[in-house]
This record gives C-alpha cells, structure tokens and sequence, in this order.
C-alpha cells in the first residue's frame, strides 16, 4: 500500500562536536520520505523555494518517492535550519531558523493521493495537519508527530487532533509537556486517555516505548557506536516505521511491533552519518541485517 | 553457590517530589543483599554504629544473609545519607552524608567468607575494594561498582582494580568520566580495553548495556509506572545479576543475559516504594512472573 507525508523539507546546516556541514538536504518529509522508500512507495506533499536544487527532488523520485505534492514558490526561499550538537550527541541548540516557503505553507493533496491509505502528519502546526486530514479520503490509519511549540501554543487545537487520529508519536520531553506526567509510562496512557488509540513515545539514544489498548511496551534503540548526526532520527524512526505498516497493509499489533523495530533500525543507520548519507548508502537487506542482530539482542532464553 | 558482598550500610532519609522517609535501612550492601538473596546464600561484610537496630539485622538474616561479617562498633554512629529526587525521579541532590563509621572501614573477611565463589565489591574506595580481594581465595567471579567520586581521587587504584576483576558495574555518567567517551557503546568497550572482562553499563530508567568479549547489547528496564523511590535501584540491580549468578553457578555469557533480567526486575520491584519495602512484599515468583513478561515484551516475530 501507498504512503503519504505531509511536512517539512528544508537545508540544515548542522554542527557537532567533530565536524559540519552546510546547507544540506534535511527536514521532516524528506527524512520520513527515503526512510519509507525502503517499504513502499510515498506520496510526499510539502513546500520548497526556487533555490531547491532539481538533482534532490530526482533523488527522492528514484526512491519511488511520488513528488507531485511538492510545490516550488518561485522567487521564494526553502525552509532551512541550522543547529549544533552537544557533546553528548543528544541535546542540540538551534543557532538559526528561516522558515521562508514553509511559513504560509497550506498543503493540498494531489487529487491522486487523496486515497492513499497510511496517512503520516509529520511535526507541524496542529491547524495544518488537520487541513490534510480533511482532504484524505478515509484512510486506513493515520499518525501525527508534533513538537513542544505546538503542545504550547496550539494546545486545543492539538487535542482536537488527536481525538481523530490513529495514532501520535513525540519524544520523551514533549510527552511530559503535553501531559503535566513526569512519569512516561503515566504520560503515554495519558496521550491513550486524550482520545489516541496508540502513542509512541521516542527516548532518542534509549530507544521508544509502545503504549496501546492491549497494553505497554519498550523498545532499546540499537547500539551503535558510530553517531556522527542524530538529526532525522526520529523522523526516519517514524518512516520505517510506517513503511513498513503500508508495505505489509497492517496495523494489528504484531505488525506494529516489528514496525517500530524497522523504524529503530532506519534511525539507527540514519545518524551513522549527516543528512540522508548513511541511508543513501543501505538496502532492505541492511535492514535485515540489524533485524537479525536486534531480534537475537533481545532474545532472552 | 554463595555470594560475598563488601559494601555500606546505612540509614537513609529521602525526599520525593510525593513523600519522605527519616532513618529507613539503607546503604549498597543492603539492597544488594536483600535482592540476592531471592537466589542464593548470602555472606555479607559491613560496618555500622550502635545506633543500628537489632531488628534490621534479624530481617537480613531471616533472608539466609550471614552478617557474621557485619562489624557493630561501639560508641559510634552508622552511616546516614539524605538525598532529595527532582521531578524526573532520575536526578537527586544529596542533601547530607556523615560517614561515620564507614570513613575508616577496613574489611576483615571471616575465615569462612573466604572461599566464596562469587563476590561483589560495591561502590567503595578502590583500596578498600583491593583489600577485600586480596582475602578472597580464588574466586570464580569477582564484579565491582564503583562512582564518580573514586574515578577523580583514585583512578590509577582503580584502574589497578579493574586488572583484577572479572566484570565492572558502572552508571553511564560514570562510563564517560572514566573512560573519556561520550558514546556508551565507545565507553563500554574502553572499560573493556582497561582490563575488565565484561562491564555492564546502568542507564536507570533506560536500562542497561553489556559489553563482552563476544560483543555488546542493550536490555531496557521494565516499564513500571509507580516509581515511588529509586534509591538502591542500581545495588538491587546487582545484587538480582549476581544472586543468580551465584544459584546456577555459572558464567557463561548466556548466564549473565539471563542474570542481567533478573538484575533489572528486581530493581524494576524496588523502586516501587521506600527503602526494602516493596522487595520485603515479594519473593522470587513475583520475579519469575515479570520475567514472563519481559521476555515477551522484547519477543520480536
């Protein structure tokens, strides 16, 4: 089955501790978007400015990437970000934000992907996701990301959100902010109690936690040695995820289960390197590979 | 088999963001021991002041804990420690700490004590910790703790100690100091380089990280939602590994997996209220029956 996305597409110029780069092709779409290629095909909807190179969207179109759904403002400028990492890999600090196209951005599906029946709203304002949610047309499952800016400045709007969606995915912090829970296996039944059906909580380097009417769950990332840039994790956590959910038409349990294993293992080859290099680099079978090692990893006798 | 433990004792006073409790039974060889004794034996060595109950002593025994080593020194005060957790549960400020009795402990091991096969040297001075394995005869498997206290003062005694032991047990913040890395997986290995023959890395509320000779992995905590106190949770942590170490008498790297579950349910216990309380309420069914769930919580089909 197909995939849409719907989110941000950006340059990041990122920092870490032992080396950089600039202006590179990042945001959340994008990331979602190849991490999902490796499942399915996707139907990416998002905004970019005149000054976005042609070789990056024929990139993401030889990963079976549909990009009808982005739309180029002339005379205008992409979204692009610039932030730096803290030593422990893990904290960052935005040094800069220039949201130019995506500012206004108001998404509209492509007639063609109207149908399409796995629905991911990536991290934006709730207002906006609600907008796509709107145009599709009964999807099968439908999950939103969503940031501390929003829990605090479109709180309502947000709640309304998620009384409709399947699903809502956000990491630790964001959890605790949007539920006044310190405790996170409290804060995930309490995104269950706000009207969700399933949440998953992302804890970065320590891996992510299931929370659904069956019950709870954790999950460790896989352990790599190897971060050179953490940026994207959680969005290619969320595409593999989801690709996966498409690719096998599912949304039981079970198959949520191995998706959220998929999703860990894309983000874990995700930060090996900066923007979508690791990944530009990998096939399924690498992530079969890790699939394999994790399955033993946790395979307690 | 049995187990030695060489560590402190302590009353405790600690201050959650919910509750409080004055002079509760405390110290790393009392979690560890009241934790490894759901599986085997235990000959614990320690020191404490005239101000220490009989009855805290008569609950030690009637879990099968030696305390023949446990040194009571007359006209002194044991050793008290007041610690407050921040909201999170994770970080605490130490609020007081009078050593007493603990400044100046020189453990002397019982002439029966000495053949134990399986020893654990809780967080102490590496002299102190050096002394006691000078007195050991032979043991099949020696794991210390250690913090971040004796990786400033007395690194080289300590790194002379890990040259020694089998295995490290060590928190992550305590990894990256001693070892430099910011990476656990780097830290984990740099342990392993410094002579240790294994060294598990403890994450709290994340988990753990084992490294070998045969490679490394990550086991998650279990996910409870009533943490009422995480005091002792690293030292039950360890006295769970080891005590079932001990029972099955083995070392084998399917052993310690095994006995890294074990280590992580008992904590998983502990937390759950104050000071031995809620480890006071089960026994090793209670153990046996989170272990079920562990282990089909982290199944992946």
């Amino acid at each position: 089955m197909s995939l849409l996305v719907v989110g941000s597409i950006a340059f990041d110029s990122v920092e870490t501790p032992t080396d950089r780069r600039e202006n590179v092709i990042g945001g959340s779409a994008t990331y979602f978007s190849y991490a999902a290629s490796y499942f399915t095909p996707v139907n990416l909807v998002g905004v970019v400015g005149e000054d976005w190179p042609d070789e990056h969207t024929s990139l993401l179109q030889s990963r079976n990437i549909n990009t009808e759904g982005l739309e180029v403002k002339a005379g205008e400028k992409t979204f692009s970000w610039k932030g730096k990492y803290l030593p422990n890999m893990n904290d960052r600090e935005t040094l800069e934000v220039n949201l130019n196209v995506f500012e206004s951005f108001s998404p509209v599906l492509p007639e063609n992907y109207k149908e399409t029946p796995f629905v991911f709203l990536a991290n934006g304002a709730p207002t906006v996701q609600m907008q796509v949610l709107e145009q599709a047309n009964n999807p099968k499952l439908v999950v939103a990301d969503t940031m501390d800016l929003w829990i605090s400045i479109q709180r309502k709007e947000l709640l309304a959100l998620i009384e409709r969606i399947d699903g809502l995915v956000l990491n630790d912090s964001e959890a605790k902010l949007l539920t006044g829970e310190e405790n996170l296996v409290k804060a995930g039944r309490a995104v269950l109690d706000m009207g969700a059906k399933f949440c998953v909580l992302k804890k970065g380097e320590h891996g992510a936690m299931y929370f659904g009417e069956e019950g709870w769950y954790v999950l460790p990332a896989f352990p790599t040695q190897n971060v050179l840039d953490p940026t994207g994790a959680g969005d290619s956590f969320a595409g593999g995820m989801m690709g996966y959910l498409a690719s096998v038409n599912a949304t039981d349990p079970a198959s949520i289960k191995r998706a959220l294993v998929y999703g860990t293992l894309v983000a874990s080859y995700n930060v090996e390197d900066f923007s979508l290099e690791r990944m530009k680099q990998i096939e399924r079978d690498a992530l079969e590979q890790r699939f394999a090692q994790y399955q033993s990893m946790l395979a307690i006798s």
